[in-house]
């Protein structure tokens, strides 16, 4: 069997493999907290974004194997484009199931749906987030697109739905 | 002149004051603080949707008579809807001037159009937020969405553009 | 065997279970977030005090019996004094360990100590923190100081070093 | 008159200035927003912590004339010791007046004393802060203790009382 031959069947079995997990959400947990609440004994709707962008560093982390710690010497994922839609409160000791999924894989940019749910399975939020892959300059102090490889594009695509 | 006519002129006043403050945005400054900014050196998204909150509760107390620290103990005005487009980074430093104006009143809620702007004038973030007035019930562990009286809605209406 | 002796022997048991559980620090673990770290890429130090209130507040509620989620329609744990030693940066991605105990159990406060450590063992921050057992009037306007029950005081004992 | 005597003049009334405004606080106000209350109606205790950096910040820009917007590309102060007392609550709304002076001015790090008041001067917090000047390494991974120049002492021990 030719050399050529093996490599065309490994990446065959990439693909397969991939397949097996296409088309799947990254799914988090996280209790509501006193920090959260407010003076109604509900969720702050800033406190909710600073959960999605916990959900955000998870998926880089856990799914693409880029974690913020290393990402941000010299990169970044600026939100561009956020839509939200509020639709139940969460109280505090709630905990929600965060599901995140992608919409559209762009060059430089990421459009992901995501999810909020109760313990009951009722939606608490919902939206859609725009993520724009950006490089720091040398001096830190500006940025730019810079597209996503091919590893990286093959690793979110998994999560296109 | 009778009573009743008096009555009418002065109502006409009013209105006729009303009309000089028509189509008008309801305007704050605000400075970006170290607690505002991320490891980039520029704001963190969600701490711009808190200074949208800081705008919408300036409005209240301002400009509608309303101030949370009254309507808190038996009101609220939650959040149901949030679009934002993130233009461009806002750094340390910067004087942030913040932009609110009504794009539709309806019976119980508020369709509010936002913009915040640098030092250059460069918009670095506009969207808008669903706002809807609630009443807590007694317990305060529910709540109802609650029509505006008529001078609310007659102060909120100046904001329209 | 009277039911007598049974319920003095249930009890001694109980109390030899209880010192086996004796001088015990509460530990939890947390994940240095991007919503934590400054500019400069550590953690700003009022991120470590929300961290530390976490800690609290899962103390409470796994190790306690009393949950902020029910505690707080009725009572509160206010925190009246704080002293902390920042001695190391805590960097974005680092794991830390933090730990609890209680140094002086009073009639309605507790004065405990904390610690967090980070994966190499280094202390980045330790202090003592006091807590007072308050009990809000009907309106939620105000609070006064309530003596914790036996129980509590015995659960809480337990972590007395 | 010889040119030095000029100088040693000169240097004569620039100290006299100085001690014109010798042994006074600096001071601030802040109001308390919804973003900074929790679920009983109070300050969140974190929250009076990035008040107290705010103030901190405050400090630097307006009367050390080292603002954190060009200070943090190659120095910081962080907070190495804290010690606060928290006397009073503050409600939602209230207007707090924030006062802060240097207890003690080492080579590279400073005490100051603090407290915040409310519009009935009552103490709602007082307590001392220690931060120790610092400066990047080139790659700002990592920091050492930096003396103050002798320009940011002079500031800087106007303030002590």
């Amino acid at each position: 069997m030719s050399k050529n031959f093996n490599v065309i069947l490994k990446s065959k079995i990439v693909n397969l493999q991939s397949l097996l997990y296409m088309n799947q959400s990254f799914i988090k947990q996280e209790k509501i907290r006193f920090q959260h609440v407010d003076y109604a004994g509900i969720v702050f709707y800033p406190r909710f974004l600073e959960m999605l962008n916990c959900l955000v560093e998870d998926w880089f982390e856990e799914a693409l194997d880029r974690p913020f710690s290393k990402m941000h010497e010299t990169n970044g994922i600026p939100t561009v484009d956020l839509k939200v839609q509020f639709k139940k409160a969460a109280r505090l000791g709630a905990v929600l199931t965060k599901k995140l999924w992608v919409k559209h894989l762009g060059g430089a940019s990421i459009v992901c749906g995501f999810s909020f749910e109760d313990e009951q399975e009722n939606t608490c939020l919902e939206g859609e987030v725009t993520l724009v892959n950006v490089a720091f300059n040398e001096d830190r102090n500006d940025i730019k697109a810079a597209p996503f490889n091919e590893e990286m594009k093959m690793k979110i695509s998994k999560y296109i739905i």
